[in-house]
């Protein structure tokens, strides 16, 4: 089902295993993250994830609420999560929602709803 | 069903009727605007939304994707929008995630996520 896909795509993120995380999105996958822009594809995918989940000591995303609708060929899925990242300095744990399409099988739209400031801020706060 | 109960509240809040979308929240619901702060309680709910929806000549809130789990005696809900608010100067169009959490046939819980400085620089240009 498309919740346990999404899932499925977490646990590799938060495991920093994007080999796997890739073989679940779609060639043409776009990943939004809202207030910074997106891009397409999966190795823009994989190239814009890579080096941040590279910096972390350790990753952490706590899944507050998931909802699903449709199925695997066509399906809808959101999620309230904190996405924690531990760096030199300490935690940062921006809260988010995220907007996942699964189509055939495979995710063809990752967007991310945070705000930027926040993010910004936290990171900053703890990378030195 | 949960999904049903979130599309009422949110097409009274369109038309700006505040006392019908009263109606649809606990006593005690919590209203997060998340990079802005919450506030407790149906009055603090009211008395925030109510004076924006009023400075609005048109108020149209499109939902690309709303997705439910549960029923109405406890539920969650998500929705991606983009709330379109008409000012003097012109539309503003923030893209927004949405949770709400239902209880007992009411929404004891609005939590949206935005880019705050998004939401800021649209309203600045469309105050004047």
């Amino acid at each position: 089902m498309p919740g346990e896909l999404v899932t499925r795509f977490i646990d590799a993120i938060v495991a920093n295993d994007l080999d796997t995380a890739s073989s679940l999105v779609s060639d043409d996958i776009e990943y939004d993250n809202v207030p910074m822009g997106k891009v397409n594809g999966k190795e823009a995918f994989h190239s814009f994830l890579g080096p941040f989940l590279d910096s972390a000591l350790e990753i952490e995303w706590i899944i507050h609420h998931q909802v699903a609708s449709g199925g695997l060929g066509n399906g809808v899925v959101m999620n309230e999560r904190v996405d924690r990242f531990k760096l030199a300095g300490g935690w940062m744990e921006p809260p988010v929602a995220g907007l996942f399409v699964i189509q055939d099988g495979l995710i063809t739209l990752w967007r991310d709803y945070f705000d930027l400031a926040t993010f910004q801020t936290q990171l900053a706060n703890v990378s030195s």
